[in-house]
């Protein structure tokens, strides 16, 4: 029976991220929407800064964030170097889900876990499906080839 | 059988938030982790900034985010006024959740949905009961005394 | 002898800013540049947010910040509502430049202290005049019509 | 005759920055508040992030900005890596003064440039001496002895 769903995970990405004086707020901590940023860089060094910026400029497409569920166990501090770990799969053509986490230096457990679910969307923000040149990139990153 | 949870929710509270330059990116519309920063800014009008900040400085307890879950259903844009809609209950001592929403002007329905989990810790980011003053204080938007 | 400079200043606007996790770092005041975040909203209510969509949307055009020239004398804090003056001035068709300052409750002195400059750009980021009725609107901030 | 100021002037560093969604807005090129955030990203660099970090924990002094006047030449776009020039002078025990520039890939001149004074504090927010310590790790980026 066909399936819409890749079940195939991605290989893990790591890309560390450096906390600064902009991260931390007055609690001394990392101001939890800020995880989202570093999940969302982390994505663009997987999909590619240039990728977005043709798809955008090009293809007149963009990934919007359609669902972050996001778990905060521990704070993160100023002058960490922390690791963020990124998986994905194809949920669809339209759709990829993100499975990131942050981990700080030496720690035996991550210090935020996340799901994220990306929609490919067009400038009048309508759902679209990803262009199949991004989808052959995006699917390097798997031991199977990528098929819907 | 005694239950920890509170099966009361709050009062709906009402926040307007006017969009500005910062709170969007070159796709055009509000960049998606701003939306917890807007949440964040209801909250604390709900509990009040005094009171978050007389929790820190005499109590050493704040709070934090635990998980947030949120679903962005709709773009929102430069200029305009939105509404956060906010409500909450206690899951326990220890524990609030926030079931919050963001309405763009006219809408038939909300452009975000979020629901986060907040605890309460002190300095050392252990988890400790909110105290009494903050638990009556938060009670005056229900309309059944809060009791556990 | 002719003169491009406008030599009136405009009436002073107040506008508030309520300070929230978000705006602070982990040193327990303000971080310096969310003052320039400040400074552009209350600008953003001297111009008109729906002024300043419409002068994107259909004239193609945009304000961007030149310079800006900021003091710090204080620290700004958490749970803080501060008050933004701005006054502006006529530089030329093209060019505005902001006092701005912000205070404290209760403060001898402001905190911090701003001169902006900003200029009118098409999308291609060309220096273009201001258009007369964005002129017209923003000369209903000084007592004397406003000519160049 | 005796002066407090050093007339030297630090080598340059170079540190790269990566332009994200979020460091844009709906106009399409960088929120010119974000610029203040490179220099002081690149100013942590050169000081050292742990240096600031013990500085904060163990001398109980932090640097603030006192003063930051900054030229906006060219707008800096998503996807653009971008490369943050800092050198530095010491104007006094008490006071660092940093000339920054932002370079686009393949640029003639500058995007950005500032000049921004930095002040030792302690966390009463009076200012102090620099700690030789530190003044020491500083001088590294100078070729001649730093005296006062």
């Amino acid at each position: 029976m066909p399936s819409t769903k890749s079940v195939q995970q991605s290989k893990t990405f790591n890309f560390p991220v450096q906390i600064y004086y902009e991260d931390t707020d007055f609690s001394g901590v990392v101001y939890h929407p800020n995880f989202l940023k570093y999940f969302e860089r982390a994505r663009e060094h997987v999909i590619g800064a240039k990728s977005l910026a043709s798809l955008w400029d090009e293809h007149d497409l963009g990934f919007a964030v359609y669902r972050s569920d996001m778990l905060c166990h521990d704070g993160v501090e100023f002058a960490d170097i922390i690791d963020i770990r990124t998986r994905f799969y194809f949920e669809s053509k339209y759709r990829t889900v993100w499975q990131q986490e942050i981990w700080r230096p030496n720690a035996k457990k991550p210090a935020v876990t996340a799901q994220i679910e990306m929609i490919c969307m067009n400038k009048n923000r309508q759902l679209c499906p990803m262009p199949q040149i991004l989808i052959n990139r995006l699917g390097e990153a798997f031991s199977e080839p990528v098929t819907f």
